[in-house]
C-alpha cells in the first residue's frame, strides 16, 4: 500500500484522535488500587508528584479504602465514567474490568498487567479476547504489558514515578516497547533536566503500536525530536512510512533498536514474543527512513536532546570554545574520532579574538578562553560571539559548565546571561554542554529555565557524538513517503517464454538472460550441448576460458567440481567439459543438467577488482541492496555496504563510496581507478531488476561483478525463488 | 637505566616523602589571599567544605583581612612557618613568595599563578629561577600552573571546589597534568559518589610530575587503582617503569592520553608548552605497560569506579541479572561490541533460577528476574548468588539500580541488604550498576555508605566496557619493570668489517648481510658487479629473477626505476641490468652505485602473503614493532599491529594474530595458513636485531616479508641510522 508524501496513515486522523484522548484523560480509574501494592503506590504517587488536576478514582472488588479515599468495587459502581482506566490486576480479571469499562464508554486503557501474549499460547488467546472487546468498543488500549506513559505538558504521568527532581515538559516525544526502558528515560530526564512533550511505552502493542505513537507525535505541534526505544515491529512498511513522514515533517527520529546480537534475540523472544529481524536489513532500511541510530539510552536522549538546542546543523565544520587546555585536548580528539572538522577561524575572528583573550592565550580552534573567562562575566560570551559568527563554522559547541559553574560558584548570573545572548544571536548553532556529566544544582536548575540555557546533557564526550549525527541527519535527502518512481521497468521483470518458472533455483544460463535483458552487462558466453560444442566456442573466443557446468540444480558449482578455469586449446576445453559433467554426475540426486556453459577468462591485475552484488528480500522489510569487496579479503574483513531498496542512484554510489576498500577502487597510490559511473550504472539495472522481480524473490547475486576503468561485467549470477506454495 | 623489578625508583622514598608531606599538610598559608578574589574564595571555601583542621594563613602584601581574618603582609610576618604555601599571586610575585617560604622553612609549596615555561621564553626563564630555589631547599612544589590537589582522606582539599555534595575517602588515586580535568574528576566524583585516596594535578611540572605521583600512588597503602590524565610526560622511561611497577603492585593504571590528532597536538602545545609524541608509539608503549587506555573522563573514572568494586577479572564470561527484559536485550547488544561472553548457564543454576522466579520467568543468561523482583524482597539477591555461583560465569553485573530505586521507592533496604550479601558471599566478583546514568538521591547515598553497595556509576553502558577493559587487563603478563632478559646477542649487531659506518642510509645488500647474521631468513641473492654477470647469476637460479641496482642513496628503488622483476633468458636479464643501472645515472646528484642484486622470483598465489615488518626507534618511547598486511590492501585499510620493544615471543604472535586479515594468514575457507611458529622465530630475530643495533638506529624495516606455509623470507630491507653527530 503506497501512499503519497503528503497524506498521513490512513486513519491517520482517526489514530491520532484516539491516541490524543488517551494521553489527556479527564479522569482515571486505578483498577486494583490497593494500600498494600507498591505499583498502586507508584502509580498514584505519580498523579499525585505530577500535579494530576483530573479526577481520580480507586476500584477494588474487595471495597474498603485505598490511598486515603473510597475503593469502588467495580468501575460500574464508580458512578461516573471514567475517560481512562488503568489495570493493574491479573489478565482475568483485567479482561472483565476492560470489558465492563469499554461497555460503560471509557474509550483509553493502560493495562499493566502481563499474562497475555508474551507468556505463551493461554496468554495470546487471553489478549485476543482483550483485542475484540477493544475493537467493538473503540477502545484505545496501551500494553498489556506496559508501565503506561507520561505527559509533563498536560500534568499526567500514569507510570511509576519515585519521588526526587520534576519531570518538566518539553519538545522531545519518546516512544518505547519495553516499559523500563520508558522509565529510564523519564528518570534521565528528570536527573539532567531534560524536558518531554510526551513518553509512552507500548508493551505487548493490543491496538497502540510504536508506529502509531511515532505518528501521533509526528503531528504533535510539542515535538521537535522523537526518540524510539524499539524491540520489534509487526508492520515494518507501516513504520518505515511513519519514519519517513518524520523525515519529512523535520523532526529527526533517533533510534535505539536492540536484538544486533543473538544473546538478544533471545531476551526479546522471551520478552514481547515478537521475532526479531535481521539486524543488517534493518539497519539499511532505518538508514533509509532518515533514522539516527544509536547504541545506548544516554545516547538516545542525550542525541534528542541536542536536536531541541541546535535544530539541523549545516556541515561538519566544529568550533569548540572552553576555558581549558585539557578540555581543548579532549575535545580535538573526540571529534577527529567522529569525523568532525575543525576549520581554522578566519582573520576577521582571529582579530577579535585577539582583542578579547588575555595576551597569553591563543586564538585557535578548538579555543582555549583560559581562566581569564571565570574572572571576566562577559568574555566567555563575546569569545562564543566571535567564534560562531565565522562563516567556516557550521556548528559551535561551547563547554560551557553551566550545570557545573552556575550560580553559586565560578559563573555568575552576568556570564550565564552574556553566554546564552551570544548563543541566541549567534548566525548559526551554539550548543552548550559541560566537559563531563554531573548532577544539577538547585539553583543551576533555576537559571537554566528563567534564561532557556540552550544546554545539552551527557558531557562533551556524548554531546560530540550527538553532533556528529545530527550533522549526518541533516545532509540526507529527504525521501517521499511512497515508494519512489519507479525507473523504466527493465524486460527483464517480464516473464518470458523462454524462462523457467519463478520457484526454487534457476541455472546460470537462465540467471544471466535475467541480467542481460535488464541491461546488467554480463561476460559473453556460449551454452554448448557436448564438450565438442564447448571447444569450438572457446575457439571462437580466442583466449582461455571458464568451463561451467549449467544446471538449476547446482548453486555452489564450485563446491561441486562443476567450474574449470583458464582453459585453452582443443583438447584441455574438451577435456575441462567432460571434467565438470562428470562432476555433475557424481552429485546425489542426479542434478537436471541443461549444457556447458563457455565464457572467456577476464585478466586479472592492477585496476582489477572483484565486487559482489547483492539483493535479499526480506519478507517482513523487504530487498536490500548488499556491495561488497569479493574475494578472501572480503570475507575476512566482512567489507559490505547495505542500501535498503528501492533508492536512488546517489544512494547506491555512496554504497560503493563507503566500502573499506573503496580508495583502492577509486584508484590509490597513483593507481588506475574503476570507471564508477558505468559501475554505478550497472548497479542501479540490478537493483531496479531485483525489486521488479516482486515478492517471488529470495535473492540475486552476482559474484563477481568484475570493475575496472572500463566499466562492469557480471562474471557469474544466481538467484533464487520463494517455493512454490 | 635499569633497576630490578622490586625496587622502588632511585630515590624513590625520598620522593615519596617528599610528596607525602606535600599532601598532608597540618598548615597552610594562602599567599595572595583577598576577599575581592574568586580564586581566593573558592580555595579556601574548599578548605572549609571539606573540614580541614589544620591552621590557615593569610597573606596579602596590603595587609588588612581576608575571609575575617588578619591577612599578613608576607609569609614571614606570619610568626609560624606553614607547612605549605598556595601561592596565587603573579608569576613575579609568586617566585619573591617561595623564596621567602622557603628560607623559613616551608617544604611544599603549590603555584597556582600561570606566566611560566607555558607563556614562552621569560616564563621558561622565571621557571628556571624558581626550580633553583626549590632545589636549594628540598622544596616540593606542585606547579606552577596547577589547581592543587585533593585528600578526602585526610581532610585537605586546596583545589578551587564549589558548594555542593561531599567528596567522598575512597580508593581511586588521580593524577592529572591538567588542572581543569583534576577539578573534572572531582565533580564527577562528587556528583556520582565515587571515593578517592587523592587527586593531584601537577600543571607546569616543576619538580613534583605526574609520574612521581603516580610512584606514590603505587606505594599509598589506601590506593587500589590509579587514573591518569596525560598530556605529555618529560621521561617516557621512566614514566614507563611507574607503569610497570603499578602493574606488579596490582594497581590497574587507567590512563585518558590526549593528542591522538594533529589539532590536539596544537592544544596541548599552547598548554603546557611540551610536545606530543606520536600517538601509535605510545599507545604500544601503554599496553606493554599494563596500561588501560580510555578515550573520555567518563570511562576514565568509571574503570577505576569498577576496578575496586570487582578487583580482578577471570575472563570475558559474563553474567548479567536484570528486572527488566529491556534491560537484558541492551545488556546482551552491549556485550556482543565489547567481546565479552554470555555463557550458559549449568543445570544447578537453572534448576535454582527454576525455583526461585516466576513460571513466566525465563533461566536464562543475560536474566531478567521479571517485576516479581520488585515485590518480593530476596528474590532480586537469591538470583544474584544462584548465578555468580555458576562456575561457568567470571563476572557478574547485577543492574541493581539502587541509586534509582533506593531506599524510597521500589527497593527497600531488605531487598539491598539481600542484594550485596549475595554480591559479598559470591565465590567470583559482582558489582551493581544502573541500566543507565542518573543522580544519586541523599536516601540511596546514606544506603550506599551503610552497607557498602558495590555500585559502579556511569550506567551499563559504561561499566561493561569497564567490566571488559579489567577482565583484559587481569589477563595481560604482568612484565618486569627491568627490561625483559636479552636473548643471545645477535651477530649482526656487532660492527662487522665489511659493514659500512651507521650513519645515514645503507644500500639493500649491506641490509641484507644485518638480517643474515641476526638469522632472519633472507631470500637468495648474488650482487653482480656487472649486467652479464648478473645474468650469469640469474641462470644460476634457473627461474625468472628480481634484478636491482645496489646503492645507499637510493632507498625508494621503484620510484627511481631501479628495480625490474620476473626477468628471464640471458638477454632479458642483462637488459634489466643495464636499465636499472641507466636509472640509477639519471639521479641528482649520482649515488653510489655498488653493483646489481639478483634473486629469484618467488611465486606469488594462494596461502601466499606480503607482510611489512618494521622498527622504528622513537628517541623518547624507544623501539616500536610494526607488522603490517602487505599490498595496497594494508595501506588502504591501514592493517597494522604495533608492539613497544623489547617485548617477549608472545608478544609477537599476538601482534600477528591481531591483524585484521589474521584470518588469512592463519588459513581462512580451507586455503593453506602460513607457519606462524616459523614467522614469529624471524620476526623475533628481526627486532631482538632492532634493539640491539641500539640509539643509532631510525628505523630498520623488511617489506615484503613472505609468508607461507613454508615459513618466512625477507624480499628487501632499508635501514636508516642517525646521521652522524
Amino acid at each position: 500500500m503506497t501512499v503519497s508524501g503528503q497524506q498521513a496513515a490512513p486513519n491517520g486522523t482517526a489514530t491520532r484522535d484516539r491516541l490524543g484522548r488517551l494521553f489527556t484523560p479527564e479522569s482515571v480509574a486505578i483498577v486494583g488500587a490497593s494500600d498494600r501494592s507498591s505499583w498502586s503506590h507508584r502509580i498514584h504517587g505519580a498523579l499525585l508528584n505530577i500535579g494530576y488536576d483530573g479526577e481520580v478514582y480507586f476500584v477494588n472488588p474487595r471495597g474498603g479504602t485505598a490511598h486515603g479515599a473510597v475503593a469502588h468495587r467495580s468501575v460500574g459502581e464508580i458512578g461516573q465514567v471514567p475517560d481512562l482506566v488503568y489495570v493493574m490486576t491479573s489478565a482475568e480479571a483485567s479482561l472483565a474490568a476492560i470489558d465492563e469499562a469499554a461497555r460503560l464508554g471509557t474509550r483509553s486503557a493502560i493495562i499493566l498487567s502481563s499474562g497475555f501474549a508474551e507468556t505463551g499460547p493461554e496468554g495470546l488467546l487471553a489478549q485476543r479476547r482483550l483485542a475484540e472487546v477493544a475493537r467493538e468498543h473503540d477502545m484505545a488500549v496501551l500494553g498489556p504489558n506496559t508501565l503506561g506513559f507520561a505527559n509533563p505538558a498536560r500534568r499526567v504521568v500514569l507510570m511509576p514515578m519515585q519521588p526526587g527532581d520534576e519531570l518538566e515538559a518539553g519538545a522531545i516525544g519518546v516512544v518505547s516497547q519495553s516499559g523500563n526502558m520508558a522509565v529510564q528515560v523519564m528518570n534521565m530526564a528528570r536527573s539532567f533536566d531534560v524536558g518531554l512533550s510526551l513518553l509512552a511505552s507500548t508493551g505487548n502493542e493490543l491496538n497502540v503500536t510504536a508506529t502509531d505513537v511515532l505518528d501521533y507525535l509526528v503531528a504533535d505541534e510539542a515535538t521537535q525530536v522523537i526518540a524510539v526505544f524499539l524491540e520489534a515491529v509487526t508492520d515494518p512498511a507501516a513504520f518505515r512510512r511513519a519514519c519517513l513522514r518524520a523525515q519529512q515533517a523535520g523532526k529527526p527520529v533517533v533510534m535505539l533498536k536492540v536484538g544486533r546480537s543473538e544473546a538478544a534475540a533471545r531476551a526479546a523472544l522471551a520478552h514481547t514474543g515478537a521475532l526479531v529481524g535481521d539486524d543488517a536489513i534493518i539497519s539499511a532500511v532505518l538508514s533509509a527512513s532518515g533514522v539516527i541510530r544509536v547504541d545506548s539510552m544516554e545516547d538516545l536522549l542525550t542525541t534528542a536532546d541536542a536536536f531541541v538546542r541546535s535544530g539541523p546543523v549545516g556541515g561538519r565544520n566544529l568550533a569548540v570554545v572552553t576555558i581549558s587546555g585539557g578540555g581543548c585536548d579532549l575535545a580535538a580528539d573526540r571529534a577527529d574520532g567522529l569525523g568532525l572538522r575543525y576549520p581554522p577561524l578566519g582573520e576577521a575572528t582571529m582579530g577579535r579574538l585577539r582583542e578579547l583573550l588575555p595576551s597569553y592565550a591563543t586564538p585557535q580552534n578548538p579555543l582555549d578562553a583560559t581562566g581569564a573567562a571565570v574572572a571576566d562575566a562577559q568574555l566567555f560570551g563575546a569569545a562564543i560571539a566571535a567564534v560562531a559568527a565565522d562563516p567556516a563554522v557550521d556548528v559551535t559547541v561551547a563547554i560551557g559548565e553551566i550545570e557545573h559553574h552556575a550560580p553559586e560558584s565560578a559563573w555568575g548570573l552576568d556570564s550565564i546571561t552574556a553566554m546564552t545572548a551570544a548563543a541566541r544571536q549567534a548566525p548559526r548553532p551554539v550548543i552548550f554542554t559541560n566537559t563531563t556529566i554531573h548532577t544539577i544544582t538547585p539553583g543551576a536548575r533555576a537559571v537554566r529555565h528563567e534564561l532557556g540555557v540552550p544546554s545539552v546533557f551527557g558531557g562533551m564526550d556524548r554531546v560530540l557524538a550527538a553532533v556528529a549525527r545530527i550533522a549526518d541527519w541533516s545532509a540526507a535527502p529527504v525521501r517521499a513517503v511512497s515508494e519512489p518512481p519507479q525507473r523504466p521497468r527493465p524486460a527483464g521483470s517480464q516473464d518470458s517464454q523462454d524462462l523457467p518458472a519463478r520457484a526454487g533455483t534457476w541455472s546460470e544460463a537462465d540467471a544471466r538472460s535475467l541480467l542481460e535483458r535488464a541491461g546488467v552487462p554480463v561476460v559473453p558466453a556460449v551454452l554448448a550441448r557436448s564438450p565438442e560444442e564447448a571447444a569450438a566456442a572457446a575457439g571462437r573466443f580466442g583466449t582461455p576460458v571458464a568451463v561451467k557446468v549449467v544446471s538449476p540444480d547446482i548453486v555452489h558449482k564450485t563446491d561441486a567440481g562443476g567450474i574449470a578455469l583458464n582453459r585453452s586449446g582443443r583438447e584441455d576445453v574438451i577435456a575441462a567439459a567432460r571434467q565438470v559433467l562428470a562432476a555433475a554426475q557424481r552429485q546425489v540426486p542426479a542434478p537436471r543438467v541443461d549444457g556447458i556453459l563457455v565464457s572467456p577468462m577476464r585478466p586479472e591485475g592492477s585496476g582489477v577488482h572483484d565486487l559482489l552484488v547483492g539483493v535479499v528480500r526480506d519478507p517482513d522489510w523487504g530487498p536490500v541492496l548488499a556491495v561488497a569487496m569479493g574475494g578472501i579479503w572480503a570475507e575476512v574483513l566482512a567489507d559490505v555496504s547495505r542500501v535498503a531498496l528501492p533508492c536512488d542512484r546517489p544512494a547506491i554510489e555512496s554504497a560503493v563510496r563507503a566500502l573499506r576498500g573503496a580508495p583502492a577502487l577509486l584508484g590509490a597510490r597513483s593507481l588506475p581507478g574503476i570507471d564508477l559511473e558505468r559501475v554505478v550504472d550497472a548497479m542501479v539495472a540490478f537493483a531496479d531488476l531485483a525489486v521488479s522481480l516482486g515478492e517471488d524473490l529470495v535473492a540475486i547475486e552476482v559474484n563477481p561483478l568484475r570493475v575496472t576503468a572500463d566499466g562492469a561485467e557480471a562474471l557469474d549470477v544466481t538467484v533464487q525463488w520463494r517455493p512454490r506454495s
